[in-house]
């Protein structure tokens, strides 16, 4: 069943802090600095806000705040009062964060709604940040037997380069095409661009995936202040669309595309009255290079199993057919999970506004964002998609 | 600002498992059941679920599974594909989850909602479920410190009776009444009936409170099915009211009392348009003994300080002034964290329908619960009230 909006949305401010090992912040602290450039972006009064969602996943592992970690970061601006909700959807926490904001305004429960979206994990030792982010699998059948997230998506582009006739190369064009991105956006994690050589020569994770293939570890938090169309400004970008699946339980039927990210971008698509081509600019979850092939496909901007060579003859670059991650995505703007579907949509906004300095896509009118969270039984646990279009 | 209720939103079914020590069961185990137990009380087809929600703490900190929690709990109904979102607001995740379903159905965002909860702490060694639950104070500045619960509810009670002349024996009949009620509710933890002297004689944790002025670790998981109006059955209780409220941070000024709960129930009390006295029971937050004193003067049964009396003449018996968690509470029917405000509204709803066997409450009309979660700065983090009516 789709969302009944009611009311036109906008997204009147966002915020992203730097994305990447900070050390001495933490969720708390990185959560608060978040908020406090949304809230200056926005130019709003913090008392205006009627309710908040914070999406974070490692918190109380990783040793940092859980249950009041939002009502405390918000504490500094003198927000209390109101509901306040923490959300923990893997990694599409941020963006069930921006869709609980955008349907509490869009059905008259707020005028104005902040989601956020919060992450702090390179204090931890990596191993143990790996086995935290695991439980995001089924863990009696999948974690304790070692099908990790690598090993899965590693399966998966085994599978498509059998099936698709997909290649290394084009896995590799992903992260160099990312990485110039990245080298662009001022809080991008990995600023340093790469060459295929790079990628193809990097140390394997999970053949065929090399280090090069794979998101980091990182820490950041983003900020999106959701608000009522009276109160948006002249140029602030509506929410169009806003669709969340989970996994219907196929057992690696498919393994080349996600039934759910296809489920969720037809209503979107359905609900916001575009179809694909519309598309100027998508932030999709490229956690691994295979992923964001199978996302261009299954997203309907290329024919299934074509993902490999439009990436590799440039469609998805910033200035082709559809700008795929120009923030960088994942990979290169960086992946601190709670934070990422709240640094997606904050990056959608700057590219409607034509805020994005170097790396703005040119003529942006309708962007999308696509967030997957948790991996179980061979497909996405949570799909969360948003459609935002220009003012 | 209120939730706008466009829909009449009634409650078809709930479950709720056995609670207490379960040995080999799980938080995923314990949440199917109680599922297939909501199911089987509304009678219902379980592809009719647009939407669900659940409530869990200490899943990842335990061992136990996080992210995609609630579908792999729905998955052996052949749920799936539906927005699934795990929240996580402390001891209030339960009914926040109660409420994210109700404002889902009363928007018309679905017409059939899940919430439950779930919680398995007993196979985690004492210390570290103790020390996973200060994870809901301020870390920073409480928990580091010392500052865990029972020593702040200690401090409180030790206030209370300073300023309003409670009596130790007093918070015992707190305990005294919850067990006689827990002895009669065929899932509550704690069965036996316990004496003031009992109470009174049990090891000090944080002087004045004793071993049996607190809730205890435990198991458990419950749900709940919230509908539109014309899927109700006839005798299916209504949702009249639904509120939640956070922290307004006013460190340590009050002490005897939360602002918060205070907001809540004016809130909810207009939204059903009834006062206090027309509350015939209520599930509230008695994590401690002092903590229901409190709520029976936050919630306007009885004035502010009058609570220690008011429990003492038996106004707050199943056959008083207002029956106060005929259940048992978190104190004998179990406090398994994230389960406990799904747990509430299933003792709600068996109390309206005139299902609660031998702990019934004779003419129960209106029913409020009442849930705390997470606790920072001398004050609740979360608050959220509900208040059902009979059919």
């Amino acid at each position: 069943m789709s969302a009944t909006s009611e009311r036109t949305v906008a997204i009147r401010g966002v915020g992203t802090t730097t994305f990447g090992r900070q050390p001495g912040e933490t969720d708390r602290s990185l959560a608060e600095r978040a908020v406090q450039l949304a809230l200056a972006d926005a130019d709003l009064d913090p008392a205006a806000i009627d309710a908040a969602w914070i999406g974070n996943v490692t918190g109380g592992q990783l040793g940092g705040q859980m249950s009041a970690l939002g009502q405390l970061a918000l504490r500094p601006f003198g927000v209390g009062g109101l509901p306040v909700t923490r959300l923990e959807n893997g990694c599409a926490s941020g963006s069930v964060a921006v869709r609980s904001a955008y349907l509490a305004v869009a059905t008259g429960q707020a005028d104005v709604a902040l989601a956020f979206g919060a992450e702090h994990m390179t204090a931890a030792p990596t191993p143990l940040a790996i086995e935290v982010l695991a439980g995001a699998s089924d863990l009696e059948a999948e974690a304790r037997f070692g099908i990790t997230f690598p090993g899965v998506f590693g399966m998966i582009a085994r599978r498509h380069m059998e099936v698709h006739g997909t290649t290394p190369e084009q896995l590799a064009a992903v992260t160099v095409k990312n990485r110039a991105n990245g080298a662009r956006n001022p809080i991008a994690q990995f600023d340093q661009a790469v060459t295929v050589d790079d990628v193809l020569g990097a140390r394997r994770i999970a053949s065929p995936l090399g280090l090069l293939d794979c998101c980091a570890i990182s820490d950041g938090a983003a900020a999106v202040i959701v608000v009522a169309e009276h109160l948006a400004r002249p140029g602030d970008p509506r929410i169009a669309a806003s669709a969340q699946t989970s996994s219907d339980f196929e057992p690696f039927g498919e393994m080349t595309g996600f039934a759910l990210t296809r489920r969720a971008a037809e209503e979107a698509y359905a609900q916001a009255g575009i179809s694909a081509d519309d598309v100027d600019l998508a932030e999709v979850h490229d956690c691994f290079t295979i992923a964001e092939i199978l996302h261009t496909e299954d997203l309907g901007f290329c024919e299934k199993g074509a993902g490999g060579p439009f990436v590799e003859e440039g469609q998805t670059a910033r200035d082709g057919l559809v700008a795929v991650n120009p923030s960088g995505g994942l990979g290169a703007r960086g992946h601190p999970v709670g934070a990422t579907g709240c640094a997606q949509v904050a990056e959608a906004v700057l590219q409607l506004r034509g805020d994005a300095g170097e790396r703005q896509v040119d003529g942006a009118r309708v962007a999308l964002t696509h967030t997957l969270g948790a991996f179980v039984h061979g497909a996405a646990a949570n799909c969360a998609l948003h459609v935002l279009v220009a003012a």
